[in-house]
């Protein structure tokens, strides 16, 4: 999906909301676990209850690894699945990967083709030609970790660096503006903390066309409209994630129901939001 | 395999030599394509050759993610028939990982659990907390990428920092210095690149009680003596990784031989090395 379809995906739906698929085998509704696969089975019904009010999802290969191939296997499914609505939605593998050439070429083969998905994450730590593989995908997203939401956060993204003129320039904002200049920028996203709204502002200056991928909005305790009102632009420019708050928002056999009013309560908010910033 | 193990077993074997296991499908004898799982056959008969040579074992994941839940099912075999041998030997989830602290915890079960592995690559760029889950388990290891083999580690890996004196560090010796104050800290090895020989005696200074991951040496070109002069510690402290030197020596149907052939060169060279050191 390229950037004019991201962005119309947006206004019909009036939403820039995230589905994050963190979907913890051990945290799903216990009678699931009389079907075949539980984890493809939550996924199902957590994806037909939501699919109104999101625009993407986002499964996070943690908790897919934790169970090995058969783990795999539920992803593989539940990407099937995503890829066979009669929707398009878009979809990002949080995988913050990393790794030399050659290696990272077959990441980017693993969860662009092997996978089917529009996005991964990926840690800028090893550099360019770790990242540029994943660049190659033309029609591809690949999102890069800048400031993350967590507390260690400051270890190291924080640090000041020096430039040239001797100013400091914090570790994640080099990453943002250096990665700028690779090509096919322009399908490059951002991953930046909720938790961080005072910085978003900062973040937008440096990247004003850029997507933004915003965790932390949900039990991090992020605010959706903090987040909003910081860094919204012309197209958007913004897609935040909420995980917990919504595939575990209840436990029973109604579980899909609970998700997708708290997915519509989001939505209803991003809806005005995006009202008030003239953006619909 | 706790830090004295380790230590014994390089003693024992007279080598410091770990066999990267880099099985990239579409490099791997075409005749083993006549077995069910010819990734899993090609590791077996790699491992089976070099075993005496070598004190370690590191998949890369990216060459077994790749083909998707069949790729996870030919790491699973393989680990399963390391972990079965009647010899003990060392084994790293080239994985290079790092996520918030829920989602690595579920990476350190997949890898130290599910899979059994001895140690796990992990990515510092999320900070502390990203990393803690990993040095929970207190008898594996934590491998933390500090200054990396490929070009693009100038970009970011590079950079000074402020400290409170105002002399720059860079931000790989940021990220090793700060992780040694961590605890369990003795059970974390850093990942220095074999192409960065003139750094390695600086990165001894900073960790001399530290293991080192090595890789680079052979086909990404750095040497095996330079290294060794320049970080060997008393305990050796180094494992250096060779992956397609070994592995695709041959393509035919006696590569085996041809890879415990490469591996036996290192383990000589490693040998006379140990012994110049007084280690053995």
């Amino acid at each position: 999906m390229n950037y004019e379809k991201l962005v119309s995906l947006i206004k019909e739906k009036k939403s820039f909301l995230c589905v994050g698929l963190d979907s913890d085998p051990d945290k799903i509704p216990a009678f699931l676990n009389n079907y075949d696969d539980p984890v493809f089975e939550f996924n199902k019904r957590i994806i037909d209850a939501t699919l109104p009010f999101t625009v993407a999802y986002k499964p996070n290969m943690a908790f897919y690894e934790s169970s090995g191939s058969k783990g795999w296997m539920s992803l593989e499914k539940t990407m099937k699945y995503i890829n066979g609505l009669n929707q398009a939605v878009f979809t990002i593998a949080d995988a913050k990967r990393g790794d030399i050439g050659n290696s990272a070429s077959r990441y980017a083969k693993a969860f662009y083709e092997t996978l089917g998905f529009d996005a991964v994450t990926v840690s800028p730590y090893m550099g360019h030609d770790s990242v540029q593989p994943f660049l190659n995908y033309k029609d591809n997203w690949t999102i890069i970790l800048a400031l993350t939401s967590n507390k260690g956060s400051d270890d190291f993204q924080d640090l000041h660096q020096y430039d040239r003129n001797k100013r400091g320039e914090k570790l994640f904002e080099t990453v943002i503006k250096k990665s700028l200049t690779w090509e096919n920028s322009r399908q490059i996203m951002f991953v930046v903390g909720a938790t961080k709204a005072d910085m978003l502002g900062k973040i937008r200056e440096i990247a004003p066309d850029s997507f933004f991928l915003v965790p932390g909005v949900g039990v991090q305790g992020g605010s959706l409209k903090d987040v909003s009102n910081a860094a919204l632009n012309k197209d958007c420019g913004l897609l935040i994630n909420a995980s917990r708050s919504i595939i575990f928002a209840s436990t029973d056999e109604k579980f899909d129901l609970a998700a997708a009013f708290e997915a519509s309560k989001l939505q209803k908010e991003m809806e005005w939001l995006l009202k008030q910033k003239g953006i619909i």
